[in-house]
């Protein structure tokens, strides 16, 4: 469904296509079948695609591209893999996405130092791929294969930011092409810096509203001696959030700790064959040595016996671990197959662990009460959690009954000092929880950045401020 | 000695102090003693003092300091522990200073989320001493017992860096008075959130020139079951700097690894009576399990001996750690009586590590070759290192050497993809390679996110941009 279109500003969109087709040749499509492609394709956040698609080859390209964008004030919409919750990829006002498939270039790797520098088109296996003979891996692993660009521009984590930390935490540095068709380094290649105002940080989740990356500098980590996996079972939410938190608390370097409710653990049963009791469970990873993931598998399985838990089966063998973990990668998919022809929407809050048991419970409830299906997954580590809310769209009362849900599960998470999204960002979908969940203050520092960086407003127009 | 001040813009200074003595009584200060304490005191960066100290109690205090302040347009220069090397406490347009030293509370300990509330005024070694009984430690470690504000401004880091992250990593929120006298709120207390613009780590590093940090959230730690330190000598930097790199490519948790040139360990010997043979040292440390903590000590020897080096004696008692760390933390007092009435001035680049090795072997030569005295310290696992350069100020033509051998170490570690400043901030001193590192499109955003911020320039003017 195409949304109705607002106007933006004094944009030249006619005059804008034609320059870049005149300068892109067939790089430019404006077919309605791909400009649809790029426009929201996987929530229920309305589609609305953009005028055209530009596929840049390099730096510049997109600074061809920008030049011709800012000169008519036309929006430029960035576009990685378009896995996007909450329609960050979208062109609410019309104008130009830039696809960055052809941007997938691994541009160097250094070992000694730990980082790689890439274009922001590079997916999260492609990389790992590339990385896996050199003993290194990238360790931000959001389930879907992203682009990166994608992930730094949402602030992106996962399954593994418990250990390795989010997006924030694994890019050292970029280059950003500003709306003034400029193109700024954020930082350097040194590990940590202390010099001026940190960029970097501020490019990462601005999902590209204040300008767009066009390369990225990684740290990277050497694939641990040993990798253990297991799953556990528990008898409750309650007592599944209180193995996760005991062992970070105990200083067990968890690697994975992720919650599946019963919901979700019958929909990966069907999906996957994987026989598991239809209860809460926890499966986990742990890096180390040898020594140091069995000593870590076995404090965890004291743990989680003495909470109710149990038994916690783990194995060291790859073949165990692989069908697990794609098991739990596939959840998005088992969840959307659970209930088949409902579109899915999906909520990303995210408190302190120590609300955490609370929150999973009270939303369990409010699922329930609302007679909605919405099977539950966290990375219980972080606090995070998501519902799969699977909605049949032709039922408007189940609409207005998921949307309501929707509403309060960002609301309760506020409640409890957390926050409306833990890693999929603000896009259009959260517009109205920024206010609530940072204060006015805050929202207007953001305001006021974002008009500094970006006078006209051609950055990604619609989102988040 | 007290620098000639220049002008601010149209602040009115006198009326400024006038009204500020009426709100705050004696609790504002204008002695010259006072305000003379307030300035730069720890480097050869001319003293600066401002026109007036008051000590806040609270946030609202600050709130009114900063509407007095903001209605004059005078100067606001936030003041911790005094402990800057940059000049960051500095006041070149005169001003009023925030001194911290009565928002020294501990608000909150949340054992179960790992995490605290504090005010920016209380130490590292006050916060530590608190949570020390609740099995829990907040890892940054500068060294200088620095106020928790200040940390946060300069984007701090130090010792254990290398294992538990810098101040950006280990600050989840703070509050922070704008030079508009609203309070805003940069986050919540989750442990990850992609909701809009990172505010928090806008105002890391910002060294006080965007707002006044009020409060800040912190990360904390579960102090390590066990815990073993030790030294290691090394025939030289290179294989000193190869041992480190090879320990943290092979995945070795290290939790400090600080260099020692043959210079520095002689003014630790004389300092501390460590009787360490005077070769290039490794200072390490190891965080785990009694089983844990051993493994990483022997895999460590294992790689010392392999590069020459050793042997690595290693213990996990208790005072011995003490001792040891003790002698290192007191490095730079161990530099300053190692030539007795020098005054100091610190170097502090950092460089990807695989250039660290090259760059302190020419850094130690460019030392030979301008014949000055300069102990080496470096941070080796993150490519960062200090040189205390001794001079004796009387000595023209010294000084004239050693700040022409301090600007060619921040050019060579750029020439190396390094920053100035891996650690202390830019303060005044290192305004000037701004640009060389960052490059101008970087700095104009810099200075736009400032312009939008503080219009009127009153937030510690005269630092970074």
């Amino acid at each position: 469904m195409e949304a109705v279109r607002a106007r933006h500003g004094a944009a030249d969109l006619e005059q804008t296509v034609s320059e870049l087709a005149a300068a892109f040749g067939n790089r430019l499509v404006t077919s309605r079948a791909v400009r649809e492609q790029h426009a929201n394709t996987v929530t229920w956040v309305a589609a609305e695609p953009p005028d055209a698609v530009v596929y840049p080859q390099s730096t510049e390209d997109v600074q061809r591209a920008v030049r011709i964008c800012a000169r008519h004030r036309a929006p430029i919409i960035p576009f990685g893999m378009g896995t996007s919750f909450e329609g960050s990829v979208n062109a609410p006002f019309g104008g130009v996405c830039l696809d960055f498939k052809d941007m997938n270039r691994i541009l160097a790797v250094h070992t000694e130092d730990l980082d790689c520098v890439i274009e922001p088109g590079v997916t999260r296996k492609q990389l790992n791929a590339h990385l896996r003979d050199q003993g290194l891996f990238f360790p931000v692993d959001p389930g879907a294969d992203a682009s990166l660009g994608g992930m730094a521009s949402t602030r992106a984590s996962g399954t593994n930011t418990v250990r390795y930390g989010t997006m924030k935490d694994n890019v050292l540095a970029m280059k950003v092409l500003l709306p003034n068709g400029e193109l700024m380094s954020t930082s350097r290649r040194a590990r940590k810096s202390s010099a001026g105002y940190d960029l970097t940080r501020l490019i990462i989740g601005a999902e590209g509203t204040l300008g767009i990356i066009t390369e990225l500098t990684l740290k990277l980590h050497g694939i641990p001696e040993a990798i253990s996996a297991g799953v556990c079972p528990f008898p409750s939410i309650k007592s599944a959030c209180d193995a996760a938190i005991t062992a970070i608390q105990s200083g067990i370097p968890v690697a994975r700790v992720e919650l599946l409710d019963e919901v979700q653990v019958r929909a990966c049963n069907a999906d996957a064959k994987l026989g598991l009791p239809e209860t809460p469970m926890l499966f986990l990873e742990f890096h180390g040595s040898d020594a140091g993931v069995a000593e870590q598998s076995e404090r965890f399985g004291d743990i989680a016996r003495e909470l109710g838990g149990g038994p916690f089966e783990w194995a060291t063998k790859s073949e165990d671990r692989t069908r697990l973990w794609e098991a739990r990668h596939h959840a998005f998919w088992a969840a959307r197959s659970f209930r088949p022809g409902a579109n899915i929407v999906v909520t990303d809050v995210c408190v302190p662990i120590s609300r955490l048991a609370e929150c999973v419970t009270e939303t369990k409830r409010d699922i329930e009460q609302s007679s909605i299906v919405a099977p539950i997954l966290g990375h219980v580590g972080d606090g995070n959690f998501h519902a799969f809310v699977l909605v049949m769209m032709d039922d408007a009362d189940e609409v207005a009954r998921a949307k309501a849900f929707i509403e309060r599960v960002a609301e309760r998470a506020l409640a409890m000092e957390g926050t409306c999204t833990g890693e999929h960002g603000i896009g259009e979908g959260k517009k109205h929880f920024l206010v609530p969940e940072h204060g006015s203050a805050a929202v207007e520092i953001m305001r006021a950045i974002k008009h500094a960086i970006d006078q006209n407003g051609i950055m990604n127009p619609g989102k988040i401020v």
